[in-house]
C-alpha cells in the first residue's frame, strides 16, 4: 500500500530572500496528490514548532496567498537554529505520530541537513515510517553536489548591486579607500559575487579602475601584510580603492575579539558587528601611503548586515525560479518513494542559463560545506576569474548598468596653486 | 548686452542616487542656448577643481553619454568637503578669468550653499560679473524652503525597502529585537522614510504586527528609559521588535565615543561605524525582560553605511525626474538673469504628485537645517503620522510588496514540553 498521511515543512536557519518561493513549490506541488497527502502542516519556527507541538496547518491557505509570500523574504513559517537534542527525539516522535506526519520537507543548509539525518536515522531505529527530504537553502552557497544553492543568486544581485554603487561612491572621493564586510564564514561565495558589478560598467575599457579592486575569501590565508601591499598597489594605480571582505577572514586574524554569540551548532556570530571592518580599516589608516595633496586619507568600512539575505524587491529572478523548483521537485520526488535525499540542482552546459533537479544521499551534504573552487579564485587570490563570471551571473541574473565618466581634462592657463593653511 | 562666456558645473558633498540627474539636467538645458553658454566645464572634484584648476571639459562628451551617467550613482565629476578659506578667493576668481566662468551651477546641500554664498560676495566686491545658482541636492532632505531635496526619494526607496526585509527577517525568529542605525544627523527624514515598509504589506490588518515598530529622529529628545520601555512594551504586545534609529540621536547620548573625524565645515562622522548600534543594542540586552521559553534573547544591530545613498539599479524614478529638473530649470532660470538663488521644488496639492520648480534666496538655506514638522511625527514620538506617509510615499516612488503569514495553528494533541537540558 502506498505511504499516506500529512506532511511536515521546517524552515530552518537564516533566512533567504526566495526560502518561501521552496515552501510555496511545496504548497503547488502538493496538491497534484490529494490521495497521498491530506494536509500540509508547516513547523513554527522549525524544529521549536515541532518539539512544543505547534503546527500551523497550511491546507487551509487560499492558494492565492503564497504567490504572494512566494516573493516575500523571511521566513514565512518562523525559522529556529535548533540542533534536536537526544533527548528531544522522543517528543518529535510523539508529535510525528500525534499528528500523522508521513512526509517531512526539511528546508535548510547542512545543520539542517545534520538534524534531518538525526531524525531519520531515529525512524529507523523506531520503525516509524516517515520519508524525509533535505530542500536546499543557503545564501553562503557552500551545500555539496548541488550547483548552487536557492538564496544565493538573490544575495549576488544584492551585493553586486551594492558594490556598483559603493565603487562610484567611492570614486566620487580622492584619496578614499573602502572596506565593505559581506556575509560567508567558511566559504567567499558572496564575497565573490560583489565581482558582478564590474561587469554592469558600459564603456569602460581599463577594467582596473572599476572596483571592487580587491576581494578577499575565506579560502585563503589572510596576511595583513599582503592585504596592505595590496591596497597600497591598487592606491599607487588609481588613486583609491573598493575592498570586499568576506566576514569569515576574522576567524583567521589574531585577534580574538571578534569572536562573539554562539548557536547551537557551534557557530560564532560574525554579523551585525563592526568590529572586522574597524579593525582592517585601522590598518590601511596606519600603514598607507597616500599622497596629501590631495586631502587626507578617506578609509570608510560598512558591514553590510542582514540586508544581504532580506532585501524587498530584489530578488533574482533565477534563484526565485530555482528555489520554487527544488520545493516543487521534493513533492514529485518524495511522490516516487524518494527519501533521506536532498534535492540538488544540476546546470545544464549550454549558452543559455538552464537547470534540473537531481538528488543526493543526505550524508553527502550534512556538516560538509562547499568552498570556491581554486579555478574561480585569480593567482593574486584577490579576486575571480573568468570561471567564477560565467558560474555566478547567470544566478544573480541581473546585472546593474551604470557607467562613469572618462574624464577629459581642461589644459592648464595658470601656475600650480599651493594652498595656505588659513 | 547679453552676459556670455563659459558654465562650471560643481558637485559637492556627499554624493547621492541621482545627483548625476541634475547633472544631466544641466548639460541638456545648456545645449538650448547656444549664444550665451559657450562650454560647460566640470569642477573636477568639486572645489578641489576650482582651486587647483583641474576642470573637465564636458560639451565634448557625446550627449548619449547622459543618459547612462545619469542613472549611475555617485558624482560623475567627482566631489569633496572643502569649504572656501578667506585664502582661497584670489585663486578662485583667477580660475573663473582664466577659464571666462560667467555662470556657476553649485550642486549640493546646505554646507555649499554657503560656499557659494561666499563666492557670490566675493564677486560682488571684485565686481566680477558671474551668475550662481544652487541646485539642491542631498540625502537628508534638510535644505529649507524646498519641498524635498532631489536625492532624498531614492534614499527613501532604498531604506524602506531594506526596513520591509528586514522586518521579515526578523519575524521568522522569537525573542528577536533588530535594530537598523539609518542616516541623518540633525533630521530624522530618511529614519522617518523607513516607515513606507509598512505600507507594502498585503492582507494585514493589525498594523502593530508589521515593522519598523519603533523610529527614533533626532528633532526628539533621545531618553534611554522611554528607548527601553518602547522595546518593552512592543516585545510585550508582539514578542519581538524592528528598531530604526537615526545616526543624530547618538549626539545626545552621554557617551562621547561616537564623535570621529570632523570635516572642514565641523561636521563630525557618525556613518561607518556600529558603534552606536552596539551600544543601543548592549542597553536591550543588559535590560529587556523576555520570555525565555522561546530560546534566548536575539539581539542584532546593522548600521546601513553609504548603500544608503549609493544602491545602484534601486533609485526612485520620481527623484530622477525631480533631479533632472531642478538641473535643466536652473539653467533656463539663469538664462533668464537669475542669480544668487537656490532652484526648489514645490509640490502641487492634488491626488497625484505633481512638482513645479522656483527660486529662493541662498541666505535662506545656507548654512540652515529643515527639521521634520512635529505634525509628521507620533504623539509616542517614536513613529510617524499620516502627513508624512502623504508626503513621502510620492517620492520614494514604490513600496516593496511584501506578505507575511498569518498563522493558523493547529490544535495541540499532546502534554506540553518540558525540554531536557541535554
Amino acid at each position: 500500500m502506498t505511504l499516506q498521511g500529512n506532511a511536515l515543512i521546517i524552515q530552518s536557519g537564516g533566512p533567504t530572500a526566495v526560502i518561501n518561493q521552496s515552501l510555496a513549490g511545496i504548497m503547488a506541488a502538493s496538491r497534484d496528490y490529494p490521495d497521498k497527502i491530506h494536509n500540509v502542516y508547516g513547523a513554527y519556527h522549525g524544529l521549536h514548532g515541532v518539539l512544543y507541538e505547534n503546527l500551523l496547518d497550511l491546507s487551509c491557505e487560499e492558494s492565492s496567498v503564497w504567490r504572494t509570500i512566494a516573493v516575500s523574504p523571511g521566513a514565512a513559517l518562523g525559522s529556529a537554529r535548533i540542533k534536536p537534542r537526544h533527548s528531544d527525539l522522543d517528543r518529535i516522535f510523539e508529535v510525528f505520530t500525534a499528528h500523522k506526519i508521513k512526509f517531512v520537507f526539511y528546508n535548510g543548509g547542512n545543520d539542517s541537513a545534520e538534524a534531518a539525518q538525526l531524525i531519520r536515522e531515529e525512524a529507523n531505529r523506531r520503525h516509524y515510517e516517515v520519508r524525509i527530504l533535505h530542500i536546499p537553502k543557503t545564501i553562503d552557497n557552500d551545500l555539496m553536489v548541488t550547483n548552487h544553492c536557492p538564496g544565493y543568486g538573490s544575495v549576488a544581485k544584492v551585493v553586486s548591486h551594492i558594490i556598483a554603487g559603493d565603487d562610484l561612491d567611492n570614486r566620487s572621493f580622492f584619496n578614499s579607500v573602502k572596506i565593505n564586510v559581506v556575509m560567508g564564514r567558511h566559504a567567499g561565495w558572496i564575497a565573490a559575487a560583489t565581482a558582478i558589478a564590474k561587469k554592469g560598467h558600459i564603456d569602460i575599457e581599463d577594467d582596473d579602475e572599476v572596483g571592487p579592486h580587491l576581494i578577499y575569501l575565506p579560502e585563503v590565508e589572510f596576511n595583513e601584510k599582503k592585504f596592505l601591499g595590496d591596497v597600497q598597489k591598487t592606491y599607487n594605480r588609481i588613486g583609491r580603492a573598493t575592498i570586499v571582505v568576506a566576514e569569515g577572514i576574522a576567524d583567521q586574524l589574531s585577534e580574538d575579539k571578534f569572536a562573539g554569540e554562539v548557536d547551537e551548532f557551534g557557530n560564532a556570530l560574525l554579523s551585525s558587528s563592526g568590529k572586522l571592518g574597524d579593525y582592517l580599516s585601522n590598518l590601511i589608516k596606519k600603514n598607507l601611503v597616500y599622497n596629501s595633496a590631495f586631502g587626507k586619507l578617506r578609509c570608510r568600512a560598512d558591514t553590510l548586515g542582514y540586508l544581504q539575505r532580506s532585501l524587498a524587491g530584489m530578488s533574482s529572478p533565477t534563484d526565485q525560479a530555482d528555489a520554487f523548483l527544488v520545493g516543487s521537485m521534493g513533492v514529485h520526488y518524495m511522490m516516487k518513494g524518494e527519501s533521506d535525499k536532498m534535492v540538488t540542482l544540476v546546470r545544464i552546459p549550454g549558452e543559455h542559463y538552464k537547470c534540473e533537479t537531481s538528488l543526493c544521499d543526505l550524508k553527502l551534504v550534512a556538516q560538509k560545506t562547499k568552498l570556491m573552487p581554486r579555478s574561480m579564485i585569480n593567482k593574486e587570490e584577490n579576486g575571480v576569474t573568468e570561471e567564477f563570471y560565467q558560474y555566478a551571473l547567470p544566478l544573480a541574473g541581473s546585472v546593474p548598468e551604470i557607467h562613469a565618466l572618462k574624464p577629459q581634462h581642461l589644459k592648464k592657463k595658470l601656475m600650480d596653486y599651493i594652498r595656505p593653511e588659513k
